[in-house]
């Protein structure tokens, strides 16, 4: 494994495999490398000639009260991580590798934004829709490689893509859980023993809410109610919103049909945890 | 010569060029081309294995008292031009395949805009930022080449290829310029005769502030009045705007060093002309 921190010199060795028509395959984290970026790099490995790992703490997509300062970082750790998943170029930049004095352009990100987790963080995905269109740019990948945990980010990669007409494949990766469902993330050992044993009713209430329209119901508010019912009886969490979409556009659909999201963020004591399951009604 | 309306189309053409280790120059246009263009084509044509020219009338950069409907097309006159400039693909996309039902996402210019044309018109090089990034996406070309008469619009795209980091290297043009000096435009015609006599001082009032600026002058404010009483005194035409800038930074300077661009816009009767000079103060 190789370790860049200058695009110039990862765009040299990068020209060097397309020359050679080596496909590329792209895992863009902001490091403290855990299970869920695993699962992706194992799958950019499988599927790819040479896998390229960016690790970046984007500050453009942190608000002013957010933890852009104590996002936890752990380089060594990482490396560790990466090499064994089997990455090839590890492009770990500077803040001013990446954005110089002052940059003269920004993406956008004109919808899928204020719903869901978006709704609380303005501006958080131009920031991701802008570092991704610069690392898009340096790595020029055959496929990029994210989880469908994120599923608004998802949702907002797959229109950048597209409306930018990037010629990436982007590969939405199933959520990794835990033997009882409940969602890796690294925000899970900030749950108390009892949280933990109520937290896998999350997923539990996602899978009731499946089998529903999977019966048949096609009534989102009912669909949403079912969850926070099952939320409200089984957790001490505090529902912080239980939505229903189109999937990717993140539009409200007063019938459920065609590709859905039902998506869920549930606040307990010292973590916030987020769920959901995308479905498709013939 | 072939010609593409499908951006799939045309990326499964390049992609085989590319295979085959081919280098491509793009040369972006609105169409109804003249001679400028035919420079660029030129150049391009010299420089590359495979040259690429769009034609696209782009409503995003057009504003909504502009003259996006009247705007002049003539396509089958273009396509005579393309081929005997000897471009290999012409791209001739409909707003729909551009720009689908609605696009997620937009890129937005943050700097260099507020000056100049820039300053009347807002949101333009949104668009233009925007839709090359889009043409960028689906070309992928080794060099893109522009005329310096729209000396602005070459700033704007430099920020947009440094700060996306697109791989792509600018090539900026010369303008073309008749016999006396004036900056070749298709709005030329709309000049009387008078007037293009007159015409012809645009340039020299450009010269004059060079051979100023060579012999020492460093004032922003001397060199912009002698411009102006230049052009007050020999034309009948009204001055928009004299301004000296950093280039291509197009931030104000008090005292003239390093790349600086003076530029100019008149007001004829039925004919508004600009024209530029760059020069390098060491």
């Amino acid at each position: 494994m190789k370790t860049f921190t200058s695009a110039a010199d990862l765009q040299l060795a990068l020209r060097e495999d397309k020359n050679n028509h080596k496909s590329i395959g792209y895992v863009a984290t902001m490091g403290f490398l855990h299970e869920g970026h695993a699962t992706l790099l194992e799958k950019a490995r499988k599927e790819n000639d040479i896998v390229v790992l960016s690790i970046f703490v984007n500050p453009m997509q942190f608000g002013p009260n957010e933890d852009f300062e104590t996002y936890p970082r752990d380089l060594e750790r990482d490396e560790n991580v990466a090499a064994n998943g089997g990455v090839d170029y590890l492009f770990y930049p500077t803040v001013h590798e990446m954005y110089g004095e002052e940059p003269s352009v920004k993406v956008v990100v004109q919808s899928r934004t204020d719903v869901l987790c978006g709704r609380q963080r303005p501006g958080h995905f131009d920031g991701v829709a802008t570092v991704l269109t610069k690392f898009f740019n340096i790595i020029l990948p055959d496929r990029a490689y994210f989880g469908k945990k994120d599923a608004q980010q998802v949702a907002v990669i797959d229109g950048l893509i597209k409306d930018f007409n990037f010629p990436i494949q982007l590969v939405a990766v199933d959520t990794v859980r835990e033997e009882d469902g409940l969602a890796k993330s690294s925000r899970n050992v900030n749950l108390s023993d009892q949280e933990r044993m109520e937290a896998k009713e999350l997923y539990q209430s996602l899978l009731k809410a499946k089998e529903a329209v999977e019966s048949g119901e096609r009534n989102a508010a009912t669909v949403t109610a079912l969850i926070s019912e099952h939320i409200a009886a089984q957790t001490s969490g505090v529902i912080d919103y239980i939505e229903v979409y189109q999937y990717p556009e993140l539009k409200p659909l007063e019938s459920l049909a065609g590709n859905i999201i039902i998506a869920m963020a549930v606040k307990f004591k010292h973590a916030r945890l987020i769920d959901n399951i995308t479905l498709y009604i013939e």
